[in-house]
């Protein structure tokens, strides 16, 4: 039973972690499996402007599992509720053929202080949090041979014994560690900055398809423009991969992503130099024309967001692929 | 995003509905399902007396699913919760190897109203709405070959052509149509009769053991007392089998068991008699002894409930039997 702070609207939000789909064991620990799991939901209620406060956790648990890995998920999951001073109340347990987690978190926000992705018009400029294409980065880490190398634990808790670079450890913490833009997402809502909002899951293309599509708008990313972090430039160099392709196709970083008009744009910069986090313009809502929604200038050229698509659950391989 | 209503105290719960382990699709129908799943997650808000708002729905869906499946899924749900003024707010879909629903209701309830599990009292009554072992025969028909004869749809629709039994069908829709008790739970709530409630999922002895362990107190069952159906009776002489023990140990009646001091008794005869539904003492709340917490007496033996257990997630079987 949950007592609702007086005068303010409630935010629900729920969110699945399936193995085999979201996750591997052969590239991930149960106590980060547990830390994701709560950072990828609260991260819905940061692109919502809210203040998360409860969550439950429903388990699906398969005969093999220990308790030891349960106990460890759940480890996970509070170190990352109780940096953000969320509450776990409930759930469920069941056996399952998969093991699956599958979370809601409770909110609140001021009345009519929700940011939707409905919002959008031409013009408003298209903001980023953070840098993209990192946790993608790092997936791919994690996927092909050099992950196991570079430390992460194993469900069997086999650590390998030497690390590969600081950079690559840092690509593959930020696949497995998101951290949801709270108090990011909190300033956005406070200070009426956004005309939409929403968390950057399946990829930016995709994600700003779907704020485009509820809008009612197109919109031009400028390639040039996305922030890319050097550790990720470092790694495309090294694994021969282009990290402009893996910032717009590439899902999992949980950075916000909100249109914001013209006039607000200096409020903006203003309040994430206090927040100290880096936000920058990525390109401009337009209106909504003939052809693809989306667009990507690049090296002068404008080309389908579609070429560089993100993670599809109905569509692409079982594994996100970059 | 929601208004919670002023004044309120929110209730907040969560259940799965695993392919497998919860159903199989060889028994089971898309459009039962989704009523069955709504209802399942309702009724855990009419165990505690509140009034449910609103639901979320997650869904995990392996990739030979058809969009038909999904759609009906979802009207059978659709079509529980336009019974009980429920809105469907939101959720999440996403690929999965094996179809899960896992869904989240909201409801509300005057502050302090709430009736736990931990309230029970030595001397108190044990009460239980309806008849109970009604769905685990029906489910029992649907695990055998007489199932199939009884006409229940299957995926691919293709319904049985001829009924075996008009008591059978009505076993069988115990089983896929349960009946979350909300007025029932309401009324409990409202005239504050019961000093604990829970909803029957998994069984009478393993439920009531629940509700002792969470109040610490024992409790003795008198079977002759149990509240049978003409056709859970009249099953159990045709299939052989123990009507007293498909009552002690059969899941997913989603009845109400609930505790009532002596001196309410009377109170809530009357308030069950307006709502023109079965509600009857099958024993009484003990104080714990060494022992079993739940004993049930027989034939004027008495026996540990431990004999007649129900479905145990990590205990038993795949499937739930009898």
């Amino acid at each position: 039973m949950v007592r609702p702070a007086r005068g303010r609207a409630l935010l629900v939000t729920t969110d699945q972690l399936i193995e085999g789909i979201h996750f591997q064991w052969s590239w991930s620990d149960a106590t980060q499996l547990g830390y994701r799991a709560g950072a990828v939901t609260l991260s819905d209620i940061a692109a919502m402007g809210g203040v998360p406060r409860y969550v439950l956790l429903s388990l699906g648990i398969p005969p093999r599992t220990t308790v030891d890995i349960v106990s460890r998920f759940c480890r996970g999951l509070r170190a990352l509720l109780s940096r953000h001073r969320v509450h776990l109340i409930g759930g469920d347990t069941a056996a399952a053929p998969q093991f699956h987690a599958v979370m809601t978190a409770i909110g609140d926000i001021e009345p009519n202080g929700a940011v939707s992705r409905s919002g959008a018009r031409p013009g408003d400029l298209i903001m980023v949090t953070g840098t993209l294409g990192d946790a993608a980065a790092g997936l791919h880490l994690l996927q092909t041979t050099a992950g196991r190398r570079v430390g992460v634990r194993t469900r069997t808790r086999r650590a390998s014994p030497k690390a590969r670079s600081v950079g690559e450890q840092r690509l593959i913490r930020r696949q497995l560690y998101p951290t949801p833009r709270l108090h990011a997402g909190r300033a956005v809502a406070r200070h009426r900055l956004a005309t939409a909002m929403l968390d950057l899951s399946d990829g930016l293309t995709i994600d700003l398809d779907r704020l485009c599509r509820a809008s009612g708008v197109g919109a031009t990313v400028i390639s040039e423009q996305l922030p890319l972090s050097p550790e990720l430039m470092a790694y495309g160099r090294r694994a021969r991969l282009d990290p402009i392709q893996i910032a717009l196709a590439g899902g999992e970083d949980y950075e916000l992503l909100f249109t914001v008009r013209p006039a607000r744009a200096d409020r903006c910069a203003q309040v994430f130099r206090r927040l100290r986090l880096n936000c920058c313009c990525i390109g401009r809502i337009e209106r909504r024309a003939a052809g693809p929604r989306v667009t990507v200038m690049r090296g002068g050229r404008r080309r389908a967001a579609g070429r560089f698509r993100g993670y599809e659950h109905f569509r692409a391989p079982m594994m996100p692929r970059i």
